[in-house]
Order: C-alpha cells, then structure tokens, then sequence
C-alpha cells in the first residue's frame, strides 16, 4: 500500500501517523509544502507575543522523529502543482531546486487545509501587511513585533485577529482592531460579546466595529490604513485575520467535487467523490452535528479526527466521522468564550424553532475566593427540550462547562438531563448546583411553564400593550441603574404589595441576573397576575442598550 | 399544605425553596438543631485555615433572607426529639428555653443530615479532640488553630480528613495524618494516590497509613496521641475525621425502614415507607447509577437535587431521582483529585468484569507554558464498551475531565464516543486531541484488539512463563530508572533490531507513559510477535512500587 498525503499539519500528520501504526509496511509519503510538517500553528500568535518564548517549542513532531519514530517520507518544501486522478498520481515540485516529478499512489489523502482570505484591498500585498498562516508568516510578525514597532492595525476580530492583538498588546504595542462587522468573533451571538468587547477596551485596544480597511499606503514613514469612515491610522504594520478559505483550487481543477463554499464535498468515511482519493481538515465542507446541514468549520479537533478517520477508512476499517458541532474557545486577555453548537444567529438563519436561556453563575462557590463570574446562553428545542447550543463567557470554568455541554450536545440529551447532571463540587471547583444544573433548571422551568421568559430583545417590540415592568431589586440596586419605566418593589415587600401591581397588564418581573426575578415571576403567577421573568435580568439588558 | 422540614442544610434548605417556590401559599416549617441554616458546610475547612476570612460568608442563606424572601418558618436551635408519625406530628424540644412543643404536617421531609463518627477510643471525648460537622465545631477549631498551636493530629485522610490538615498547615501547625488504610482518599483507587501521598509529605505533611489512634491523653501540657504501633503524638489537639454516619436514629425508632448502613431507604421519589415521609441527602441511602445497588455516598450536590425531588412530588409532580454516581473532587494542597462513578476496587467487590486504561497529559498543549501533568484512569465494560468510573489526579484541568466523563456515564455513552467527542480547544486550555479522545482512543483501541494491555499489577503473578519486558525509551530515560530485568531498544530503533526480541515468549513494551510503548506494540504484532503494551507506563510502574 502507497499512501500519498498532501499536507503534513494537524490532518494530514494524523492521518499519518494513524496510518503508520495500522500498517508498519505501508509507504506513507507526506508532501508538506513549507520548511515544517506537524507545528503547532494555534501557538503562533503566542510565539509573537513572546508568552511561547522559544520558536522551537512551535515543531510538535519534529521532522526527525516523525522520521526515524513513525517510518514517514516527510518531504518538506515539496508542493503538489497538479493531481492527476486518472493515472493515481500527483505532480510534486521541489521548493528547493524547482525540480518536478509524479508520484504515483494507491491512497491519495488531501489536507491542504485553509489559507487566510486576503481581500482586494489597494495596497494589500505591501510589506508591512501581514496574515499568519504558517511558521514563516509567524517569524515575519515576530520580527515585526520586536523590531521597535509601537502601533499595529488588525483587520478582522476572528479567533486569530483577537488572539494576534492580544500578544501585540502584550510587546507594548498600541493595537487598533478593524471589524466589518458589529462585534467581534463573529460565531459567537451579538450581545455575548459585548462584556469581552468593554475588556478589549479596559486592556487598551482601540475597536472600530461596522468598519473596514479601504487602503494600505506604504511609506518610509510606516503604513497609513484608510478606513470606510474616513479615519486613518499610522501603523508600522497591519495583520490580516479575517477569516480563511479551503485551499480546494487543486482539488477543484482534478475534477474533486466541492461545495458553494468552496470546501471538498466528502462522505462520513471522509472520501471524495474520486476513488480512492480522501479530504481532512479544514480544506472539506464538514455537517454540521445539530443541523446535520453542511457547513464550513475549521478547526484543529475536528481535522486531528478525520485524519484518522481516513487512515481507518483506507485500511478497510468502518471508521465514520459524525459532524462537526464547532465546539471553540478563544482567550481574550484572561477571559474566555466558549461555545458549542448552534449560536441564535444561526439557529436564526435556518429557520429553527428554538428557545434560550441566560444564567450569570460564577465558577466557583462565591463564599471561596476568587470566585469568577461568567455568562451561559443555552439554546434549545422549546417542545423535546434538545440542547442545540451553548456559549459561555467569562473566566475560570468557562471552557469546562462548555465542555460539559458539548458532550451533553454529542449525546442527545435534553435540558431536563443537565438538571439531573452529578458534575464535581468542592467550594474552590464549582458550586452544589452547577452552573450546568442552574441553566437546566432554568431551561426545563422555562418548558415546564413554571417560568414564562420574555427576552430583552423582545421587551420594545410589544405586539399590542406594553408590559409593566417590575423591578424585584434592592433599593441600591435600583438607584444605581434601571429599566427605564419599570417600577420598584423589593422581592422581600412584594407579597405585602400586591395591590400596586395592575391585573390588566402583563407583568415583566426582574432582578439583577434572574433569580429574585424567578421568585417573584412565581409568586405573582400564584396570585393570578400574568407574569413573566425577564432572562438574563437587568445585568443582560444593560449589554443590549450598547 | 403544611410542610415541616427537619433539618435546614443542603436538602432542606433546597426542599424548602422549591416547595415555596411550588406553592406561595404553603406553610413551610424548616426546625434546624444548629443556630444556623442553609450555611457553607463545604467551606469549613476553609474558614479554620483562613483561606475564608470572613465567618459570615459561611453563612450562605442567612436566616433574615429565608423568612422574608421566601417566607419560611425556620426554626434555629429546635430540635426534633420525636416522630409522632401515626399522628402526622413531631415533637419539637426549643434548645434556648428548653420547652417542647408538637408541631403536626401535612408532608414531613426528613434533611437530618449524617454525622461524624467517632470510634470508641479512650479519651476521644476531650475536650482538646474535635470534630468539623456545623458551625460551632468550625469556630471551636478555628479557635485552636488561631491560638499558637504548633501541631496537631488529624485522624483520618478522607475528604474532610485531608481539607483539614491542608489548612492547619495553612495556619503553620505541623499536622499528622492518622490513616487506618492503606491510601488517602478511600473512596479512590490506591495506586492513583500515591502522587498524592508524595505531595502531602512534600508539603510538610506526616503521613501514618495502616495506623490507628488508640489512646488520647489529655494534660496541661497538651494532647498526647497513642498510636497502634507504640508510637506517640505530642499535639495541641486532635481532628477526628473518620467518615460520617447518617444520622436515622430518630427515623429507625418511629418505623421508618433504613437499610444495612443505616441510612433511610426511599423510592426514587424520596418517599420513605410511610406515607407523606420524605427524607433527602446524607441521612438517605441512594442507587449507586451504575450498579443500581444501594449504597451510601453523602455528597452537596445530590442532596441538593433530591431536595428539589422531594418538593417536586409532595406537589403532585412526578420528578425522579435518578440515583447517584458519586461524582466528587478534592484539592490537595494546589493539587487535585477528582472521581465520577465506579472504582476499580468497588467493581472487584460486585464482581463485575471491566477493563481499564491509563493515560498520562497534561492539561493543555505542551508548546504553551505552565502545562501541568494529569493521570486519567478509565475503567469500563471490556464487552459494551460502556463506562463504568473515571479517577483523574493532577493540577489544573482535572475537574474538567470528570466532569466531561460524568457526563458521559449519565448519558450511558461508550468509550467509543469519547473518541469523537469535540471538546474545546486552543493551547491554553487543552489539547487538538483532547484527555478525553485520548482515553478514548486507548480504551477503544485495547476493546478493538489493536493494542493488547498488560497491568502493572499482573506484571508479577505470570501465569506459566514471565514476559520478555522491553523499554523503547531513549537512552537517558533508561538510564535514569527501569523496570528490573527490561531490555532496552529505543522505538527509534525498533524495526532493525527485531532479530533481539524472542519470538516464542509473550513481549511486554514500555514507555514512560504509554505512547511509544503503544507504537511499539503494533510494530511488533505487524511482524508476528506476541506484543502488549504496559498501561500506563513506568510512570505508573513507579507508583506500584511503594
């Protein structure tokens, strides 16, 4: 068996060294177009902001050991310029000399994976205007970033523009980040954002959201960014992170089937449409788990899998890939979003019935130090309760209960299972109702029509009368900030104070995250008024009047 | 309805929220012995180490906000000294002024709680041998620990046992832990604390397993401590922290069935046998979820829920408890351990046939700084596949893994699963292939045969001929430590020195933690030899050794 693979990073390396393991006699030749196969490319923008400090640590399987351990052909600096399907073979240029050859196989694996999109912009190919894709991208913004440089324009507020401003910040270097969008990190839903965005700010970084960059001007000066809104920035240099297309253009030109965005069309068993030629990694079009609907995701899990999948698949083995649920996380100077699933957004887009719930929990038992607060939306089917989503932002824990409802999501459970979950508790870890039980008894309150919700969103758009707004909080609370209209009785006075509240209106009870809120929403109901809680309380309201 | 709660900690103080939240109109009454309900119980060892610096934070539902927000009746320093249950009424002694009253109900839920045992040892009633169940025991050690004691003596090295010498040391008390067993943490398997152990001495601690305290001699020179083993302790006082026992005394007398253990048996809807009986948390015996056989595991969270339950039904709604997994965590002094379900010393006792792996990471990826180690043992059905517990020990992240794996054991996932589970992942929080897929792959891999195992603690008792041991590490690390009698061939040797490896004796490969060996067992299979891999490695040699 001759195996030829296309790209020697996260897919592509585990398809190899899956494939190795399966058949010690198999020739595996891995044709990686840059000097390093197998690095650790989410670690770039922290080797350029100095946190990763050797360049070194950056090579996850060194050449050698994938070599001498794994019996791997690794040719480096070696691009493939042409497949040629009906002869099983692929044309191979040498980067070095710039010499080509074919080279025949009986498997073919394509893992050439994504390459950052860079729009038609004047002046974009000018030398102080960078992307990161792979380790020469990261040694050129490296240098860039320690060679004196104090201002610095990201364009685009993705993982890895966050990420890349981030560590620019961290070298001192004063960072403007442009978005054409109106937050940041497009997957996650508008107002989640909004509390990372403030903490962009607090750290220093200057967001122009709703703005785009027109044109890069190059000069001994350094580089001047003209933006759509007619503002200029002085740069010494500019990053391009706005996003990353499939590298499909071979594949597409060899008559391999790929989708409207442009990503290869494979089956569960990752095969293409050609036999015997199989796509991982960020280069396929993958379906999405809870839409079952295809999509494009890239992501480094993901593409680790399907490697192996492939290798499994070609050995004959009934390996099947299940779909991509875009399980990620993304630090945000010590913050942290997380998300799995569906977001609103896309639930949205395809026309899903759906209901949500927010809950502003903090990690751990709030009478231990330390303690950091986070917010969970959670996303659901309104009539069998599935969970189609979840994000969470905040500090600590946020990624483990992402964690926890993604594979909650894997398994098909609903949000009354999340209410029955036995999940670790000591004061310094979590609390004797986790943030996952809360969000579940919220949610099965929520379908169980214990707890009517009206959402912020919802709240102006009346259909007919507006309701009377209800707000359950202390007096404090109340004087430092509310809803405009809403009137005032503490949740301890609210029984003796009944008679205050109309009978003829809908009622919108809150309190500052929903809990207080809930209670009174309860009594009220008890007492014949027709009340309902706002979700996420007033601290969610306040990130919808940005 | 009238509601009468005993007990208002954890599960009555849950059950009586959710019922007021059920019903506003109910009367609740909540009779609590202590002079403080719904307080921190979890936090104690905490606040007497003065990680918690404020006694007040103990005080999480503080009785003001009980009666005005949610309008109970709580009773502090009333103690039940009888179960009419025949009358539907309990009687009542006022621990202030003495007087007893009866107090009849509609549904009575028993939330007694358990409390700490204490062996029959002479002098262990002195006054210098304490105890941590509520509040006056936390200021009564507090008041030790504050008042310029230099050592003292924890009996026991359970969960409380070891939170509690964690904060003597805290407090700069040199601090001996008295074990009857042979291992910290019972509930845990021993060879997964051994680095525990290591680290308890590292901090100071002087740990005594396999050692009773027999004697306790109180004088004016302080505490002296006389162990089975002749030897004698000088201390300022004792902590007795040797389990608890639910505390059913006053339920076993009216005719309330308990089981063997003693604790109350209910029906999964907390429903005693007698009728409009409810009883909750520690005091109950729960189904253990994955052996469905009764068992005895007083833990916050599960109380917390069966609370919820038992409010839930006396109203009429049909919530179910779905029995408890055991799910739990503990730091140790920075360190943490961390369990879900079965044990592999609780599956030997039911005779049940399993499997188990171990794997070795680290938290998150190596290239980022400040990785810390983990090991992960998986223990499941060597047939279905189906997990049957998971122990993780280590820093930070181990939370996270069993609470993922708890998860898991609720939905009835296999191992299988875990190998496509997509969980997050960016350098700083874990890895492309996730703890959990690596687990999974190795657990799925030794089910699929593509990777026999040996077990360190089958390595000896050979049944017939010993295994041919070979470690396939690098020179260096052979040097540093093996395992008597191994031959040494690094991996990257291996395939040209096949001609030194017996092939008519069974080959047992090695590594430090199993990867190599792994790679090393299919090598050696694909070219006809009779190959297993060492789970877990040297490193999990080593901890057999002690």
């Amino acid at each position: 068996m001759k195996i030829v693979i296309i790209g020697g990073v996260a897919g592509g390396a585990s398809a190899a060294a899956r494939a190795r393991r399966l058949c010690d006699q198999a020739q595996i030749i891995v044709l990686e177009r840059g000097r390093h196969p197998s690095f650790a490319n989410c670690g770039m923008p922290y080797y350029v902001g100095g946190e990763i400090k050797s360049r070194d640590k950056l090579l996850v399987a060194p050449i050698d050991m994938l070599r001498q351990r794994h019996r791997l052909d690794v040719r480096t600096r070696s691009e493939v310029v042409a497949l040629e399907l009906a002869d099983k073979r692929v044309r191979v240029q040498d980067l070095e000399s710039g010499d080509e050859y074919t080279e025949s196989y009986d498997k073919l694996i394509l893992a050439t994976g994504a390459s950052p999109f860079r729009p038609p912009i004047e002046g974009i190919d000018g030398p102080r205007v960078l992307e990161l894709r792979d380790l020469a991208d990261a040694d050129r913004m490296h240098e860039h970033a320690t060679s004196g440089a104090t201002h610095a324009v990201v364009v685009g507020a993705g993982f890895i523009g966050i990420e890349v401003a981030e560590n620019l910040v961290r070298r001192g270097i004063r960072t403007t980040i442009v978005e054409l969008g109106d937050q940041i990190l497009p997957p996650w839903d508008r107002e989640m954002m909004v509390p990372l965005e403030d903490h962009l700010r607090d750290q220093g970084v200057r967001l122009r959201l709703n703005e785009s960059a027109q044109r890069f001007i190059d000069s001994p000066q350094g580089l001047k960014i003209e933006l759509q809104s007619g503002e200029s920035i002085h740069a010494d240099f500019a990053a391009i992170c706005v996003g990353v297309r499939p590298e499909s253009k071979l594949a597409a030109e060899a008559g391999i089937a790929c989708g409207m965005r442009g990503g290869i069309v494979v089956n569960d068993h990752m095969q293409t449409n050609v036999a015997d030629v199989y796509a991982v990694g960020d280069v396929i079009e993958v379906t999405d788990f809870v839409t079952k609907k295809s999509a494009q995701i890239p992501l480094a899990g993901p593409a680790n899998r399907q490697g192996r999948i492939a290798a499994d698949h070609l050995f004959g083995r009934p390996s099947t890939y299940r779909g991509t649920q875009g399980t990620a996380v993304v630090g945000v100077f010590g913050n942290v979003a997380a998300m799995t699933g569906q977001s609103e957004k896309t639930l949205r887009r395809e026309g899903l019935r759906f209901e949500k719930i927010y809950i502003h929990p903090s990690d751990h038992a709030g009478y231990y130090p330390g303690a950091e607060a986070m917010t969970l939306k959670l996303l659901f089917d309104p009539d069998s309760g599935a969970i189609f989503g979840a994000q969470c932002v905040g500090g600590r824990g946020v990624d483990k209960r992402i964690d926890v409802i993604a594979m909650a999501i894997q398994a098909g459970l609903t949000v009354e299972d999340l209410e029955e979950s036995e999940l670790c508790y000591a004061p310094q870890f979590g609390h004797a109702k986790d943030p996952i039980n809360m969000a579940g008894f919220v949610a099965a309150g929520v379908l169980r029509g214990d707890q009517p919700i009206v959402h912020v969103d919802s709240l102006s758009d009346a259909s007919g009368q507006p309701s009377f707004l209800l707000d359950v909080r202390s007096e404090a609370e109340f004087l430092a900030g509310h809803v405009p209209g809403a009137t005032h009785i503490p949740i301890e006075q609210l029984r003796e104070r009944l008679g205050e509240i109309p009978r003829d209106q809908k009622i919108t009870a809150y309190c500052k995250v929903g809990q207080r809120g809930y209670l009174a929403t309860r009594v009220l109901l008890q007492h014949g008024f027709d009340a309902a809680n706002l979700s996420g309380g007033y601290t969610l309201w306040c990130r919808y009047q940005d």
